[in-house]
């Protein structure tokens, strides 16, 4: 059997400093971690980041699954910002970083004496990255928000739902992982021109300006129409047909399989899965805009064949004869799809409290994903990276720990 | 008055050969062209990429809105990839790049003789990027896909929707340009590398298995539960309250609120706000739990408030107070509000067409996003990339266009 990862050290020797929580910060440092950088997570001693203990995890066990999935691959130091020698700390580390990054409310940073200027002041050549809910000179830049928050002011909420419902929150986190993947690029960027000319960068990031980068193809649509871009249901923005989810047996929550045939060729194909290949060639039905007119029609005659096949029989068939079509999955359907343990998309951490499968990150580096390493316990590698980075002894470290700094 | 933007050179010097098409390609190259590296589209010489006609344009335009979002700062050089001539042409390119992408169908680059072996014969330091539908060694390996195809097959649609309603598809092309985004991260990881080692890379990513990546939380969800993740229409997965959306005057489609109030002083906060400070400390309130044991009674107190105020002054008001909150806003609201065009998260492309305004790359490095330059016209460049990548003459160029080469 291949292994079905390899580690990856392409960031190898790329030290971050990372005071985010939650998901915007940390979905960015993980991405920086698949790729081998040295993520360092630091935490206050008593609880840790509140992303460890504000969800379900394993029984027993002191971190969520939550917690698993966005620190895959970091390490973690304690350190108390409430106190002067841990401020001082985190300045000795800053000192030593590529990277500090953090996603605190509006002002936080500053006010522990953590800001951009303080920073720069003892390491020119910082990549200092800020996310924040809402831009500085946003009218709401002193405003908390979470990932729903930036999704309904960012329009992702606006364009999700069904024509006549009321707007719907997509159930992927955009606003905070979509969010932080800008700034993994951004970081990427700044640190690829860093080797080359030692320069420095302060990035920033609002969770609600991100979602209008994710949303492009609804700003063309309103270009295109002179009016807001309107929420679709299931179907495509453009009144084409078959185009959309249709049902399929036994009948579901998630028995549905989309089915996209826009183009001639995948249309006379469709119809010969459906067996009315004498409509190929009828001007009623033979180009999309023909059907636009006749929607009702052509998705009964699609829906009158889905239903009578399961969602994984539908997608085979129409997907074999080369029409784009998928099955709606669900989080289940997925997690037991062999193939992807098998190609390493989902990967199991070997966590101390137990082994946990989770989605690992879906890019192959020369035919495999880079290798899962279980996200750490809290503080739990104090006395590596202070070793490393500040030179402490393990006697020192313990000192620290004692008196209440770490 | 302060220019909102300003040219980024992170990335000057890397030369990206770029073969993608539509948008789960062109959205990762875009990523790059906003970091300064130069991206040059391989078009076919007739009609271009299909990305610049499928879709709506200005008048008399010959490119789609589309075509502007995604391409934005990229260069074009048109080639017949059915002639010789022209499949040698990409070839020599490929030689001097540092980065080849493509999303052709399944099978496609490699008939043309543009595989990966092919090109790393040439080339063995060049990263050859590749984006599919579906993973090599999946199932569905040789399907077909497009965004929603994605989605439905990568579990996205599943956990969007109201809990009694059918799937629906995120309004974010999240399938294109989400995959898009986890490959920008790895070509920036690999170039990272090769700056170090001179070591080329082959990139693998497969829309599904990228969604597996955005639904990370519905899979903690699934750990925590036992169960598939459900669909929970615009509320927070958890039962708590209150945590959605609430109807706003004067009650059209979008006029609606976003509150959400857990953390006890976030709903301490927000009682002020109701003038409801009776409740504070009554224990039928103050914890989630209780709350979540009267949900219908607290949406309803919240309701009450918010549907007496148009959602601006609601968000206003409750942000201001310290509770997270966002109105739902849509593109034509986000589209003129002025801020976004002064910090230049919206630019305005100077496109010879007329002006087009966009968004734009979200993350600010030094105080500003990197200056919008236009996308394309098709072949724009060619006298200038044959040039300077392969040392032709003007009058070669000419000759490759007089010969249906380019």
């Amino acid at each position: 059997m291949t292994e079905n990862s390899a580690p990856l050290q392409c960031l190898a020797g790329v030290r971050i400093l990372d005071l985010t929580q939650f998901e915007a910060g940390p979905s960015c440092t993980e991405a920086l971690a698949w790729l081998g950088a040295e993520v360092v997570k630091v935490e206050n001693p008593s609880t840790g980041e509140p992303g460890r203990t504000s969800f379900a995890g394993p029984p027993g066990g002191p971190d969520s699954f939550y917690f698993f999935e966005f620190n895959a691959n970091k390490k973690s130091v304690t350190v108390n910002l409430k106190s002067e020698r841990g401020l001082a700390l985190v300045k000795d580390m800053a000192k030593k970083a590529d990277v500090m990054i953090e996603n605190m409310a509006p002002g936080t940073i500053e006010r522990l004496g953590l800001g951009y200027e303080e920073i720069r002041a003892l390491n020119p050549g910082i990549i200092y990255a800020q996310v924040k809910g809402f831009g500085e000179g946003s009218p709401y830049e002193k405003n908390l928000a979470f990932d729903m928050i930036a999704q309904a002011c960012g329009g992702t909420m606006s364009i999700t739902g069904e024509p006549d419902g009321p707007p719907i929150k997509p159930g992927p986190s955009l606003g905070d992982t979509g969010t932080g993947m800008t700034m993994a690029i951004s970081i990427l960027g700044a640190l690829y021109e860093r080797r080359a000319t030692g320069r420095g960068r302060r990035l920033q990031v609002a969770m609600q300006d991100a979602m209008l980068h994710y949303i492009r193809i609804a700003f063309q649509a309103q270009a295109a129409s002179g009016q807001a871009a309107r929420r679709n249901g299931s179907r495509s923005a453009t009144a084409v047909a078959p185009a959309g989810i249709f049902p399929c047996a036994p009948g579901g929550p998630n028995d549905w399989v989309y089915v996209f045939a826009r183009q001639p060729d995948h249309w006379h194909r469709l119809l010969k899965v459906l067996g009315r290949e004498d409509l190929i060639g009828n001007p009623s039905y033979d180009t999309p805009k023909a059907r636009g007119e006749r929607i009702a029609e052509v998705n009964e005659m699609v829906t009158d064949w889905t239903k009578r096949r399961d969602k994984h029989e539908a997608m085979r068939i129409i997907g074999a004869a080369g029409v784009p079509a998928g099955a709606v999955l669900d989080t289940m359907e997925l997690m037991n799809e062999p193939s992807f343990a098998e190609r390493g998309i989902l990967q199991t951490m070997d966590h101390p409290t137990g082994p946990f499968k989770m989605p690992s990150w879906p890019v192959r580096f020369d035919g495999r994903p880079p290798k899962l390493e279980p996200a750490p316990l809290l503080g739990q590698h104090a006395a590596d990276v202070f070793g490393e980075w500040l030179g402490m002894s393990a006697c020192d470290v313990e000192t620290l720990r004692k008196e209440g700094v770490s």
